[in-house]
């Protein structure tokens, strides 16, 4: 179990497959979120007709409602949820780091407030890996803490944790059918990401998460942390960007030895009445939309464009529709996968390198404003 | 085409085949109701797979919004909706009426404001007929005027009107391909309903609609008038019950002759977390819920009854996540749709005037609280 076989290489980008209780899950691959165990809007047999093969879910949210343990006795997350797919959970780190004003972190652990009622909790490394174990995904994380990336200090102290927790994470873990993967911190320090990547590759888990990116730093300061990171990495395990990305960043990351990736970009943007389109991004509410007979892209083969007009689509949103979200989600989901499927038939064929500038230059006005549609 | 063949009877009630442009429409039917061109929260391969074969959308919602020139630019309702099964608009009567501070009524139209942004309107039987022609739906509906049900002299006035305006509509029709219904008006008091059905069938429109009824009557006042109706209706022509309603209404309606039926309260109820159900009607939100394995109904055949427990639907609620609507709307309308299946069988069977006693029993937990619910 949790065999990863590199099945071709251009430069540092790879293709693999990395074998799940779940399913043989292809890399590279995107990954849906479904923070709530439900990707936003959507069904799992439409989040499976646009062609997902893994979805992640999250620890801080479930464990708060409806309970890891009722998740438990419900048969575990692939149950609960009818997704009998490859799935991932992140270990509750960032979010719970994410409560800046409520949250006291020491050695041990993290104690914070729920963002629901405000009631005291506590992660440990150990809490995390058994809520993990009862939420049952395939692949699992070591509980870690992001840091400001660019406070040295503050990231060497983080990193250091990060360390110490997941040798306990490593050690407390009691489930041979999930995948625990260790996080490499170290902010944009490249001191420090080395030595995290040297560590934590140290520890010899199935696969190795790179953690603390999109959080603020530069693009540049990203993909020179990636150009530190991923070449200390065994070639052999996958590699998982978490919360990455924009289009952009994921061709980027493939570029630079990324695997997996995911991020809320694609729902978030769907609900802002935004969508992935070859001429750069769309909002749909635009006036200038309201008769277009065409699909949002022309090029794409997801349900929402293979159907419907430009102008339906806004109508939905003018009416305050909720369908509309449900096809942007469709779109925009199926928007990264598909650009996910094309790199990995780029390296197949040996023309992905090549093929990096004009990749970038077609997703450019996608990109772009990749940050404030995410704020 | 817009023939109707009855194709077996008990007693008054019976089944029948439409023939419309977009399909044969086997009845009973049980319409849902897509006001804006939408049914909400599901996509139209939803609909279509939870067994609709009919949809309703709204006149005055569609005109003011996003206007009835654009769907008509766009190549109409069915294409712009996408769906390509039979459809029915009604003549914006019923939903200006209800505006009941803002509107003025004369002998020719009614002048109204909008409720969304307070602009001036004035519908016409002329201009009712105008827009559903662009709209180009395959049943459209004559502009009626609904009265309150138990005032005799304001009855009269407004079945009067309903009866000038049905001839104005025959008249002004253009579309060949639409089947226009007159409209049977006339409160509760039998002697104006009859005189209302008599003058309605004397126009010879390809179908018949009874309305003003399940706007406050008694259950007893709405059989009653059905009783006066439909007997004085043609045997071959669809007859449609607008607006209606609960399971209990819609035996209750085929029993007396009925073909046809709409209701929002499907997805109404779906919206505020409850579901039909054998035990009588739930409310998923319930905290009892919370660990059951049992889907909503063991005995349905809807996506949501075979994927998912009523736990995971209640997390959703809980979690305030859409897609807890978007599954209790495909239970809501199948539970109904199934309901007609189930009806029409019997009908050919030659069983169900004997099953009518169990029927209502069966479904009687779920009428009961229907006027609540729908408020």
């Amino acid at each position: 179990m949790f065999k990863f076989n590199i099945t071709a290489k251009n430069n540092r980008a790879r293709t693999g497959i990395f074998t799940t209780p779940h399913g043989n899950l292809i890399t590279p691959v995107f990954a849906p979120v479904g923070t709530q165990a439900t990707v936003k809007t959507l069904t799992p047999a439409q989040v499976r007709e646009l062609g997902a093969t893994l979805v992640l879910s999250n620890t801080y949210h479930l464990y708060l409602r409806p309970g890891d343990d009722v998740v438990s006795g419900l048969g575990g997350l692939h149950r609960f949820m009818r997704w009998p797919h490859p799935m991932l959970t992140d270990s509750g780190g960032f979010q719970v780091f994410s409560l800046a004003q409520t949250r006291q972190i020491d050695d041990e652990g993290v104690t914070f407030q729920s963002h629901i009622d405000g009631s005291t909790h506590r992660f440990t490394p150990q809490r995390a890996i058994r809520i993990q174990e009862n939420l049952g995904a395939d692949i699992i994380m070591a509980f870690d803490e992001c840091s400001d990336p660019n406070d040295h200090a503050y990231s060497r102290l983080a990193m250091e944790r990060t360390h110490r927790w997941a040798e306990i994470c490593v050690k407390v873990k009691r489930r041979g059918d999930q995948a625990l993967f260790g996080i490499v911190q170290g902010g944009v320090q490249a001191d420090l990401r080395a030595e995290s990547a040297r560590f934590i590759a140290s520890l010899d888990t199935p696969g190795i998460a790179i953690g603390g990116l999109s959080v603020g730093e530069t693009k540049e300061e990203m993909h020179q942390t990636l150009d530190v990171v991923t070449p200390l990495l065994p070639e052999n395990k996958p590699r998982y960007l978490m919360g990455v990305g924009t289009p952009e960043d994921l061709i980027n990351g493939v570029a630079r030895g990324i695997d997996i990736f995911d991020c809320v970009l694609p729902t978030r943007l769907a609900r802002h009445h935004s969508a992935f389109a070859p001429e750069g991004r769309l909002n749909l509410m635009n006036a200038t939309f309201a008769r277009d007979e065409g699909p949002i892209d022309a090029t794409c083969d997801c349900y929402t464009c293979k159907t419907f007009t430009r102008a339906y689509i806004r109508h939905l949103i003018v009416a305050k529709e909720l369908l509309a979200g449900t096809l942007l989600s469709i779109h925009n989901l199926r928007a990264l996968i598909r650009l996910m499927e094309q790199i990995g038939t780029y390296i197949a064929e040996g023309s992905f390198e090549s093929r990096i500038p004009d990749l970038l230059k077609q997703w450019h006005g996608n990109a772009e404003r990749s940050k404030e549609a995410t704020e």
